[in-house]
């Protein structure tokens, strides 16, 4: 058997018996009845998922996937893709909004090169990202498939194989991404997926006009007509109409999964990774954590179809794993309030009439 | 000139001059065109209130006011009166959800007792919370006012003089509150600022069912027919249908905003104090940052009065000042931005084309 195959036969669903231990203090606790409302509902989730009364969340980590994408040939995006290996360098350097986010959360913050059109091997070599690179960008999706099988089942163990590695020294892990023109595959995907016309679930990315958005919704329907991606089979989509980046948080989320560890789902291109993560373990939506509600026009569908809720919504259309540290906030709060508030016995507080 | 007279002169606008600055350096982050949405709105506002380009916002206090209200004698609360002296302790023994909440976002709390029925000498005399009293509760506005004018004067200055005697050592203020009944002084002041009828403003506080909630409706309305407050006077307001903890929210924001201190508003009650600030003193509301929306029917409402957004949105119903909490964290995530993320400059990233 291979590494994904175990991988996704050792993730099991979460403790619900420890989930109503967690409900029934929540119940108890000095104030109105389920007064915290969704940071409550987040606390019992967390419980369910680390099968804990006190969930470790302290140890926090983002990790930014970054990869190119083929189909830029197609003049699907308003930067060149030179932005990013440009921007995997600002952010090894400390300097994106990620990194001022993550650290605002007290997240670290890991930047893995899964298939830059670009040689960082200089930060590969100074530790400063790690290389799980497949190859110099996908091929161009509106022409064939975005990539092999095999390397999309390649890109999503080196995802499992982070998490993994990791896994001992993180509590709670967040997905991010980096990537010119990867709104793109992430619409086919969700358009995959959902069945939705791609006109309904394609937005404007990094920022492009109206001209610009007919024109990638007609790539992306070409590229969705030209490799009939087999939305039961979760590897086929995938590897016709993904990108190395979305696979790794694919992996990335079923190796947080079959560790118990909770996972902070960025926004858009993150729920397309989530999607793919769901088609081949359905089971591991319950680690899934939504961040925020994308800008981007196809997030709803996307959280629709993993039954997620987001906690955030403010307008953010950035990417990078910044609505996940945001989210990670509300990840410590709800855990505060398991094991911080006091009960009304505790507190010698009187109930309700 | 009194105290409150002298502080409402001392608010002036904040630096349009300087929130034009933090917009022409956001507008160059390395990051799509207001990608991080309303996070980069809030750092313009910030710089805006602090005149500061790397606003100061490391010290956070959040100021939780009590008080009693004679018209639970009406039978309009789920809880007993004897829950806000009880709560009081809670929050002064770092038991309740603001302790938690504050916890995460790094926040101080400061509890102030603006007038509980019953005895808190011991915890004002030990330092744990604030005695500002002004009498043993409200009286009971069904009858008539709920305080006379010169009681709503000193409760009001008392916030301001917590603000002020605070701020050498406050960056941003939160506010919170705590006083069994006050949803209802606080849907009656909606009502009389909003005109909307009280049905639409009013809502179930701490659990209140069908039946209690049109009592409550009812006792609301007979409440404004007995004391007709003059909406285009805020102290009219607040003495005849307030309560003296809403009072001293209403001076802590007057009193952050002479200080040029943002001030984050927490839920409902929070909100009707910060309608009472801005009866008195409009330019105010330059300095205030909505937490989040509450479940309380007439909070979208009272949003509205002030002309703002809230940032969080989770079924939260609690008070205390939980909102304003967690909504710290947004405040410091939004001056993160403005000061640690790289622009295209500094990062050698190539702009859209």
């Amino acid at each position: 058997m291979n590494r994904l195959d175990q991988t996704i036969n050792k993730i099991t669903a979460g403790d619900s018996r420890i989930r109503d231990q967690a409900r029934a203090r929540l119940e108890q606790l000095t104030m109105p009845y389920w007064a915290l409302g969704r940071l409550m509902d987040l606390a019992q989730d967390l419980a369910e998922m680390t099968r804990s009364l006190t969930p470790p969340v302290n140890r926090k980590t983002i990790v930014t996937m970054a990869g190119d994408h083929g189909v830029v040939a197609e003049g699907i995006s308003a930067f060149p893709q030179d932005v990013t290996p440009q921007m995997v360098r600002n952010i090894a350097a400390g300097g994106a909004g990620v990194n001022a986010l993550a650290r605002q959360a007290g997240a670290d913050v890991v930047v893995v090169d899964m298939g830059v059109a670009a040689d960082l091997g200089d930060l590969a070599a100074s530790g400063k990202i790690l290389s799980r690179r497949i190859s110099a960008g996908t091929r161009n999706m509106a022409k064939g498939a975005a990539m092999s099988r095999d390397e999309a089942v390649r890109a999503v163990e080196a995802g499992i194989d982070i998490a993994v590695s990791l896994g001992p020294s993180v509590d709670v892990f967040g997905t991010g991404e980096m990537g010119i023109g990867n709104t793109t595959p992430s619409s086919a995907i969700v358009a995959a997926f959902s069945g939705c016309p791609v006109a309904d679930v394609t937005g404007r990315g990094t920022g492009i006009n109206d001209a610009q958005l007919t024109h990638k919704v007609r790539v992306i329907e070409k590229s969705l007509d030209v490799n009939r991606p087999d939305k039961h089979d979760g590897l086929d989509v995938l590897a016709k109409v993904g990108g190395f980046e979305i696979a790794g948080i694919a992996g990335l989320i079923l190796g947080a999964a079959s560790l118990n560890r909770p996972v902070v789902i960025d926004g858009f291109i993150s729920t397309a990774g989530a999607l793919i993560a769901h088609a081949l373990a359905p089971v591991s939506a319950g680690y899934m954590i939504a961040a925020h509600r994308s800008m981007e026009k196809g997030h709803r569908v996307a959280l629709d179809l993993l039954g997620k809720k987001p906690l955030i919504d403010l307008d953010l259309r950035l990417g990078e794993g910044t609505g996940a540290a945001l989210a990670m906030n509300f990840v410590d709060a709800a855990v505060r309030i398991l094991t911080e508030v006091a009960t009304f016995d505790e507190a010698m507080v009187s109930k309700s009439t």
